[in-house]
């Protein structure tokens, strides 16, 4: 069940009709935890990508846009009550959630949500741990972003190029993988995998991950379609940052979004 | 005593006259609540809308600008004091007010301080609980912004179409109604009525209906009519949208303020 | 020695000379007290305006560049420790100053500094109290910046035109008057005198005068001469608001500041 | 041993390799102190200037782009903890460091760390304490950027004009000294000396210096080796001033520096 190895192009993305509202247009809840930066550039990425409503809940405030809705959530039981609201369309754990017992139980509380998800950073950390393929039982296939390093700690050393790599990745996790680096590929548990374009060089610095995490959530929210949603998201990314220039930091990817976004109208 | 619909168009402003002084350009003052983000949309909104005076003032510091004067008021009763300045001109209850026993208070200092007033958000949810009609007897007529959930929770189901369902919100409630939604209706209790050009759809998101809710305030203050504030205010949220582009959030709206006002010059 | 009245035009500004430091082109240093957003306008206008080191020292933190340095002073006794420091060539105290006892405290600490003074807002309040023929003693003229309330409380009423009373109030108090208005007049209590063109009727806003306030200081901190310095921010300010356009904030002012003063150069 | 003087030209900097990751790019922590707006200027300046992970450690939370890390570090422990991790390439103690036990602590920390090292401000004037020679047995020569205050208190009367005092002062500290002023002046222990052209005058405020130690840092961990950062980063500098243009502010210089870094590709 194989599909052909596409090229990750540019997005067409339909203004919302007449009728949406906030919530119809996705609602992302990023969980927080240890780094406030980190969960603050994924949630700010989510609600710069065209997510309708976003709340970052963590045991802190974030920063962000006014229009970015903080909840404060010391313990990971406020944090269960928030995604227990039934219009919570993705959660995102990772970003700046540590890696310690509290980390683990936000962790918990977000993978039993029964919600759509995005994993990066920590939680991937975390998941290795218990073992990817604990993943496959989700409700929904969540779409994770390994670097190099996680992808490691995830999957141990599998053997082949970059894509059957992802492929195989995905397949064990029932997980859509955006095995990211200069060369990002997409991988699904369906069969589909996807190969981006060389991303710039520039996106090597601190939270471009976490960006690019936002935008995956906002785009799973807004189609439904995970693997889908982790294409578009790279290619917005990699837009961003060549818009943003050389030595971007990871703010700038966020304030070149909405260019980004345009030219995929 | 129903008019003709109107078409709501470009208003015609004007600049303060020489003599002009912050007060004699209108002070507003919004109650915050649970959730300081909405709140400061609302007050950022209303400052740069022309207000020349905006007070925040809830239980937690919000974020804006310099000139935003921030006011703890941690308990109803320090709100009701800062009412009772006689200088305030535009009282504005909703965003981010919370709906628990304290927004209660809060939202019975208001309604209770003989000002002016813009209800907006969970300020129309608790009023519903006490019946529309109750707003009938407030000195001036209030403006309230409901989108469709809230307009049903407030008056439960007015047969007609859009127009005559907001008229006849106006009429017992003794209000004028911002009935919003991709066509908002603006209505009076005085037989006025006037329907919006379609706004952009980009307006589906967080925290848009906070941004309106401080635009009408500083149009409430400047003009004393609330009618006209309102139909202005829907204006001037629609043309900053489009100023804003797609993919906007309501950080931006407030950001093209400044040229949706210098157009109506 | 009354001299004839002048016209407030365009100063002509010096860049540094390449020997300058920091604290050679002028330490300011304001007190904060009650609201940190109007003496963080002020603080921010100051560097802004060109003082090479600007301090506010408050009971709490306010807002402003990195550059702005931020010093706690909950007590009147440690402002009176931080205006010791002889670098130290401007105090400016009133914007948010207060008005109860810790204020009066506070403005206390800044009368007795030994240093420069622009005094507006909150202390110009207080100073009425114990009559502005108390300033004449002060080691140099300060800078008050009156708006016509408190122009009335600090002088009651003096016959005569609007110079004639500047002129007046400047010689009882032996203060460098900005007697503000559309209209605004300086008056030196050397018997200088200027009036300013009309500025924008846009400057009717919140915090306006607390921009004034920091560019005044900055402006005496470089000159040493009250006068010139009154009249240079008198000009800045107006052109900055010319610069903002319409709908103007406090904020803005502050924004466009480089521009005005690199119209001046 | 003493090359030819040199003269400070516009760098020439390379992109990152596809290959490369954030560690790679450089990890600059910053040992924060009494002063967080300072430390926060040095760190913001880091990561503009091409750093791939920045972070702030210090007893509170500082300013910046959601990028920078921010850790707190109360005592002096944790931030030799943090100091401990591998990745860490160059370190930063100075700016804000403050004067008392806590800044002799927080300094004992970081010259312990075994890293690369670029010491300014209060970090110099502790030192000047216990002798600038103690610098010499550090594993890699520290960069220190003296103003002419601090190069008095760190080296005493040094004869010779300011390349020849330069000069004199690296030989003796074993340290890269950037000798700052209108004609900086860089000089290396293994005898290699350049000279900058006038920088602008507007220089002359506060925070500018805090940049410069920025940007060296950023740098020196990018290329490994102090006397070319030191170069790179007084060019870059001075370039950021003139862009920022008259009147700037320190946080100028960080807004101008990505048009400084791209005239250099």
């Amino acid at each position: 069940a194989e599909s052909a190895l596409l090229e990750i192009g540019r997005p067409t993305l339909v203004p919302p009709l007449p009728s949406a509202h906030k919530y119809s247009r996705g609602y992302v809840l990023v969980a927080g935890g240890a780094m406030a930066g980190a969960a603050s550039l994924a949630a700010d990425a989510a609600i710069r990508a065209g997510a309708g409503y976003v709340a970052l809940a963590g045991p802190e405030h974030g920063e962000g846009p006014l229009a970015l809705v903080q909840r404060l959530a010391v313990d990971p039981r406020t944090l269960a009550d928030l995604l227990a609201d039934e219009r919570v369309d993705v959660a995102v754990a990772g970003p700046g959630l540590g890696l310690n017992d509290k980390a683990e139980a936000r962790l918990e509380s977000v993978l039993a949500a029964g919600k759509r998800l995005v994993l990066d950073a920590d939680a991937l950390t975390l998941i290795a741990k218990r073992g990817a393929e604990t993943l496959a039982g989700l409700d929904a296939p969540p779409i994770l972003t390994p670097h190099e390093g996680e992808f490691a700690r995830l999957f141990g050393d599998i053997s082949g190029n970059k894509v059957e790599r992802a492929r195989e990745a995905a397949r064990r996790s029932g997980s859509v993988i955006i095995y990211k680096g200069n060369d990002s590929v997409v991988a699904s548990p369906d069969g589909r995998a996807a190969i981006a374009p060389p991303a710039p060089s520039w996106l090597a610095t601190a939270g471009t991950g976490d960006v690019l995490t936002g935008i995956a959530a906002a785009r799973y929210a807004a189609t439904g379609d995970p693997f889908e949603a982790a294409c578009e998201a790279v290619w917005l990314h990699g837009a961003a940052a060549r818009m943003a220039g050389p030595f971007l930091i990871a703010d700038d990817l966020i304030e070149a979004l909405p260019r980004a976004l345009a030219a995929c109208l």
